[in-house]
């Protein structure tokens, strides 16, 4: 089937828009994490969202959560990798699935920048968005994964099944594998009565400092650390909540790391909007909320003319 | 005292705004009626206000007002009539007061667009937007009175007490002069032992159609209603909720009705911005919160600019 709309992200943006194009009984596809915006959970206080007085960011995403099950809007936790703009529609793929829709509307939240130095130039030699659709390439290898969430866990887990070994960036807190999380803690006190570490565990090595830069010749061969240490890989495994809008849409216009948009937020590829973070600041809830809105109807305008 | 900023509406783009000024510690004059935007209250279910679920307008305007006292945001519940663009400052006109503000942001909504026929060219010659202000130039004559909503009856009244008969239309439900308003009630059942009807009430003449068109040679001497019916009067009061735009700046850039603006906001007066339904559609509330934060955050960097 092809669907109305693709929205990308599940911040208040893309919940905004979800909600005006259910509303106005479009068939859209909206992928991102059950868990809605990281950058919204992670807000100890919020004191100007309209209506809400001072609400903690997990308060107001459990009240994002009520509406969109009220709603009954789905999402589909998938990470979109790529996308290839056709004739009147788009292709979507995300893991090993590929989705068709007439529109697209990023609200992908502030990506961050270009990713490491050489990453654009090995994407599809080397690095990957996607354990699901590349894993397998690295069966009995060794490879490298950045991890910038705890919710990617499950996927560094997979890798570390089928590969043979996994170096390990993950900058967050908490989790199995974060800077203080339960892995390293239980291999540090071999004796303790704590979770057993897993046969994959056991594969990963934790990194002594942040990724810096990829190297190869026709396909990536090493990674260099922050403390110049380099490591020899034949992968880079990039699990970000985000993707650079380039990184989908490589003819996506932008001004420094925002996707340009006019007033009624559609970019420069036609049937592809943005709203949110990703087009620039404030970086604000009601500014994203308001974004979506507009992209919404917006979006709903462009349907009725194709038609 | 010169204002940072002065803000014109109190509807969800100026409540956006006024809350994150505040956080700024900015000091800010808020005009608008204190019941909020009477299109939210009158909105029965609002389904796409992100994390509100279905709410009314009426119960979102509650929330809204909750906000505003948690806030400690005063309004000053007078109707601007005139602003004029100075060196780096406006001075604005609200009823027999004058006040300063460095920036001013329009939130005045989907003004009626350019009011009756002719009621610019009368505008200070028969036609004004200020009971306060003006009222005592017609003591003991004759004038009409166009009054949009029931929080202007006060003004009715005071405008009845002092001439000598006001012609009225008043296109609203209930209220006391609305069109089934208890004053007529009253008086088509004088034997009802209801609210007495003052002597002020006793002057007032419903109109029997609306008005259409504004008449005179220097001064405004008569209007035209739909119906074809010219009453001789010597004023024209219009209160209305909103004013528009040009009314208040006559050199403000608009699109048709609405006022033009940059994504930051801006309109093309320097200091002047806009938010919310004034600068176009989709008339939405999720679209005028957005705004609203947006032109605050560019109102900061402009009066950082300005230091």
């Amino acid at each position: 089937m092809i669907y109305d709309t693709a929205i990308i992200g599940t911040g208040p943006a893309g919940l905004s828009a979800a909600i005006n194009l259910k509303l106005h009984n479009k068939e859209i596809l909206w992928f991102g994490s059950k868990d809605f915006s990281v950058k919204v959970a992670k807000s100890e206080k919020i004191a100007n969202y309209p209506g809400m007085g001072l609400i903690s960011g997990a308060d107001l995403n459990a009240k994002f959560e009520e509406h969109r099950k009220a709603m009954d809007l789905a999402i589909t936790d998938q990470m979109v990798t790529s996308i290839s703009v056709m004739k009147k529609k788009f292709m979507l793929s995300a893991g090993s699935d590929v989705y068709t829709a007439k529109t697209i509307l990023l609200t992908t939240g502030t990506a961050t920048g270009k990713g490491f130095e050489g990453e654009d130039t090995y994407l599809g030699s080397g690095v990957s968005y996607c354990a699901t659709c590349d894993g397998f390439l690295y069966k009995g290898k060794t490879i490298a994964v950045y991890c910038q969430d705890v919710r990617f866990e499950h996927e560094v887990d997979y890798l570390a099944e089928i590969t043979d070994k996994v170096y390990l960036s993950a900058p967050y807190k908490g989790g199995k594998y974060g800077k203080d999380g339960s892995a390293w803690a239980a291999a540090e006190e071999p004796a303790s009565s704590g979770e057993p570490v897993s046969a994959a565990a056991g594969k990963i090595e934790r990194l002594s400092s942040a990724i810096k830069k990829v190297s190869g010749t026709m396909k990536l061969s090493s990674i260099e650390l922050a403390d110049g240490t380099v490591i020899e890989t034949e992968a880079l495994f990039c699990l970000r909540n985000a993707i650079a809008p380039t990184t989908l849409l490589k003819k996506i216009e932008l001004d420094g790391p925002h996707v340009v948009v006019g007033r009624d937020m559609a970019t420069n590829i036609p049937g592809c909007f943005a709203a949110g973070d990703c087009t620039g600041r404030p970086y604000q809830i009601a500014k994203c909320v308001g974004e979506g809105n507009i992209a919404a109807h917006s979006i709903i305008e462009y349907l009725a003319a194709m038609e």
